[in-house]
């Protein structure tokens, strides 16, 4: 019963996913669903990504939180649209409050959107939410073993940060065994090995992106 | 409609963890529920503490994995009952699971299990296992915000592990927000700040979990 159940949510969550997916295509509008496990970095992400791009594209994010506002705050300088959603406790978004989110945007002026999912590596992933892909975000702090062990993000996955690799010297984090336990699980998606505080790999990330675009 | 499945879930689960703790108090073995983001040290604190207590007290573990069996396979060098439970995709423990799982300890010759729940911070803190005590385990590399952005865990946790300590220097953690931030959901909840990798609070730690049996 209760996988019965779950299967009407998701199945209604991918009726509106088509309809968000579809409207968004008329509109010329790129969606980007980020993933990640808690503090994997991903508003540092948007951080750096905004500075970057904000005079070059017309970007709106949506911020999901269980509770705060406090991704959307650190975001607030950008003067750029910025609607927050709050699950009440709920560990991932679906499609319908995107849906509702998306009324707040003026889509017409609008090129790119950021949707920073809630922190979690397991549930955001099996609800689609329209988006053209997701993005899944790791770090090195993380350990090697993630794609192996939570892998339908990795296989979902249009590309994958591996973000904090200016740890990996304080850590036992090891990345040829990373890159296996990627290419095992997707062989063909792009990895970009990044760190959005120091800096490494951010250009080949902000080109990714804009060839997206 | 959603929400009252969600209910009659949670209601059922209540149940059989109210048997499965009475179960235990009479047996008189402690069950620690340990709770975390992916990455956070979960794995890595039970080979240190294994290492510690094995020949003091008699334990077991449970390991509650989407779908492999890799952090089991790094305690079996301890020569310990384990148990897996593969969630099949599904994001955290439930008390079934576990009550299924008891049936294959000899409780009379057991001091403490430890269940190792799905590396995930939100949607485990919801489901009572019948354990004695919730511990929450946060790393540094997550950022110092993690217990207001996720309070459910914070606020259930019997103890809260910040591990990676060692990794301060090289991230932008403010242990004195970390501590706030905790203190704001939970002001009583006894705090350990430790190194698995590097020894640092590991004897604090030993003491705490040694006093609770």
């Amino acid at each position: 019963m209760e996988i019965r159940i779950m299967k009407n949510i998701l199945d209604r969550n991918q009726n509106k996913a088509k309809e968000v997916r579809d409207m968004l295509a008329s509109k010329k509008v790129v969606m980007v669903n980020i993933i990640s496990s808690p503090g994997a970095g991903k508003t540092t992400l948007l951080e750096r990504t905004l500075e970057e791009f904000n005079s070059k594209f017309r970007i709106g994010v949506i911020e999901g939180d269980i509770t705060t506002d406090r991704d959307a705050r650190r975001l607030q300088k950008f003067d750029i649209p910025i609607v927050v959603i709050n699950t009440e406790g709920g560990c991932h978004l679906d499609s319908h409050s995107i849906s509702k989110a998306l009324d707040s945007f003026d889509l017409d002026n609008l090129d790119l959107i950021f949707v920073e999912n809630v922190g979690n590596l397991i549930c955001p992933s099996e609800f689609d939410l329209g988006e053209k892909f997701k993005l899944a975000v790791v770090s090195t702090a993380e350990g090697d073993d993630k794609p192996g062990k939570y892998p339908l993000l990795f296989r979902e996955a249009g590309a994958v940060l591996l973000n904090k690799i200016d740890l990996i010297p304080y850590t036992n984090f090891n990345l040829e065994n990373f890159r296996t336990d990627l290419r095992n699980i997707n062989a063909g998606v792009p990895l970009l090995e990044i760190s959005c505080t120091k800096g490494d790999g951010m250009k080949e990330w902000f080109k990714w992106i804009e060839d997206q675009i």
